[in-house]
């Protein structure tokens, strides 16, 4: 975790088959490196607030029907990016792939979450399970290769997955929960069954993540979206360490370009401390989180991204304006030198709400780039 | 908030129309005075996990027929201390009963939450709103005197209320929300008209804390259940600062009597610097915060009470002993000379869940007594 990997520079490499990139703002930023403004992406970008995702998800009949679907992943992914200057696209899947993989049968019910056909709640579930063969995720990796080569160079492709944790909880529940009582009840009284299902998790998401990086994907991200609910303790031991987990087993670099890995835990702002000893290269941050405290938390160490809560874009321009310059200001100026120091990526704290008026995005996307370009131009 | 209310002893008062108290042990922990072990009593421990509970609310025929009837809603309230020897009984009520009391119409539909027939969503509707009659709320202070005589001092009586800000979630919400959007696009939008209404909360809940305080409760809670879905800043500017105002009217003794005052915020575990400013005697933590932590950052003026993770009681009895060890070391022993030091009083982190087996809930008081007395008896 020292310096000596994030000091190099993400130089364009003769052996990529891609187009070079013509904008790496958000690489840079990952990696710690001085850019011109705050690059900004947002989570669930390509998503029902826009109204040609919508058009392409009534196409494709249904979510997994997008996902499955390279030309459709691939349209879907390139909607933000062609709309907004956004700085960076993430690959359109669901975090639910790879336990479908293990054979847990994801359906999507209309108008409801994920559901798994076989949950796994007791020890013979257990185990049957096991890392999937990753063919059977060869969907995503296509959708990845052809994002890729759509996006042309203009801006970097994200890839990602759950976490070992944030999957258990929905192989152990069978889907999405407001209480998460079946995956506790697990992890209270049979550890040793949740840690052998979040071993088989982690080495599936090292393997899944990897195989992202193969086909195209220029960074990876790891949602752990369920680490918040859990207790002081148990974060640590079921959550965290697997995220290490999988981190010890992820690229991190592909083709002679360093690979930045971000980590997210939604709710996780009281771990930063030993969020801050993962060895990745940004930590997510959702908007409870003061983003000047975590700075001097965790900023020496890595780079943050977030923190907008979603719904401040249903205020009109002027307090859209004003709360980007809030979120700014409290991370600070980013550094300006050479070498690597303190940066922020621009994100909301969780995803995009699906009533988001797309000019709000609009207004969001041009406060973050003008704003944080005056912020670092010293006054005369 | 200097030590001097605190370290007043809470001494039995003539004056009393009440039995004197036989079990202090809950009050003085408020207070931060040394207790022979660690008082624990829990959210949401008269309810539906107990199967006399769910009897009594056959016969009522529905929640808020529990709670409007003075017989009902006291026999519901002695239940869990007729069952376990806890140290205190809380007020069994909704935390809806404040707005109701302004007109917004409450209701409870079958296997739903709570809804309102007039949520307010608009200047008008903000126009009117105003702090309701106390004697709409009759049936509450009845219930509190009627609960404090049937107690005949075993233990402390606890009143509640909802805090400003988690009223105005359901108010504008018009019903329980996993998203708050409605809420949050009045507070981005229209933060007027927010404060408004969080001004007539805050002086509606004192006013009702008061008058509880009046009929015969020993120490309030101030729920701020939502919290915790606010931005860090907005928080502040939203939550704390009626949290502060309520605090600022209410009583701090009675009859002579020391009225503990009590905030718990679900996931503002990050505030608990700010938190620690408050004029209260306790904080309440849910399971994600270190008790150890917290109790360095604000143990100095404040009890804390929590925070074991209500599913821990989905273990065995050992599983649950081990996790009863693990809250109680995280907090450290206790004070136990005189004057006023650290003190903690256990809880869950949120209320208890329905599916729990009562059977738990005896292990886990006799755990949390027995272990928290041997911590106090120095080694020989």
């Amino acid at each position: 975790m020292g310096c000596g990997d994030n000091c190099r520079m993400n130089t364009p490499v003769q052996t990529s088959p891609y187009a070079p990139l013509q904008n790496d703002t958000f690489i840079r930023a990952c990696l710690r490196q001085a850019t011109d403004y705050t690059p900004i992406w947002m989570m669930r970008q390509a998503g029902r607030f826009l109204p040609e995702y919508r058009a392409s998800r009534a196409k494709a009949g249904s979510f997994m029907g997008l996902a499955t679907n390279t030309d459709y992943a691939t349209e879907v992914t390139l909607q933000p990016v062609d709309r907004f200057p956004i700085d960076a696209a993430i690959l359109f899947s669901d975090i639910l792939t790879v336990p479908d993989a293990m054979g847990l049968g994801l359906s999507f019910a209309l108008g409801e979450g994920p559901k798994f056909a076989h949950p796994v709640r007791d020890e013979a579930a257990v185990a049957k399970l096991a890392v999937p063969d990753m063919d059977k995720l060869r969907y995503v990796f296509d959708a990845v290769t052809s994002i890729r080569k759509a996006l042309n160079g203009r801006v970097p492709l994200i890839g990602f997955s759950g976490s070992p944790w944030t999957l258990g909880c929905y192989m152990v529940e069978g889907a999405g929960s407001d209480d998460y009582r079946l995956v506790k009840t697990m992890m209270y009284s049979r550890p040793d069954l949740m840690h052998k299902i979040l071993q088989i998790n982690a080495d599936s998401v090292a393997q899944y993540l990897n195989a992202q990086i193969e086909a195209g994907a220029q960074a990876v991200m790891i949602f752990d979206s369920w680490g918040g609910v859990l207790a002081d303790g148990a974060f640590q031991e079921f959550s965290l360490a697997y995220t290490a987990r999988v981190l010890a087993q992820v690229k991190k670099e592909h083709n002679g370009a360093r690979i930045p890995r971000i980590v997210f835990t939604k709710g996780g702002g009281l771990w930063l401390e030993e969020m801050g000893q993962l060895d990745c290269d940004v930590l997510g941050l959702d908007w409870t989180v003061n983003l000047g405290k975590a700075r001097a938390v965790v900023g020496q160490h890595k780079a943050l991204q977030g923190n907008l809560d979603p719904y401040a874009l249903f205020a009109n321009p002027t307090q859209i304006e004003a709360e980007v310059t809030k979120v700014l200001t409290s991370f600070g100026t980013p550094h300006t030198g050479t070498g690597t120091g303190p940066t922020h990526i621009f994100n909301l704290g969780h995803g995009i709400n699906q009533h988001t008026p797309p000019d709000s995005v609009a207004v969001l996307v041009q406060a973050v780039h003008e704003q944080s370009r005056k912020m670092r131009t010293p006054l005369v």
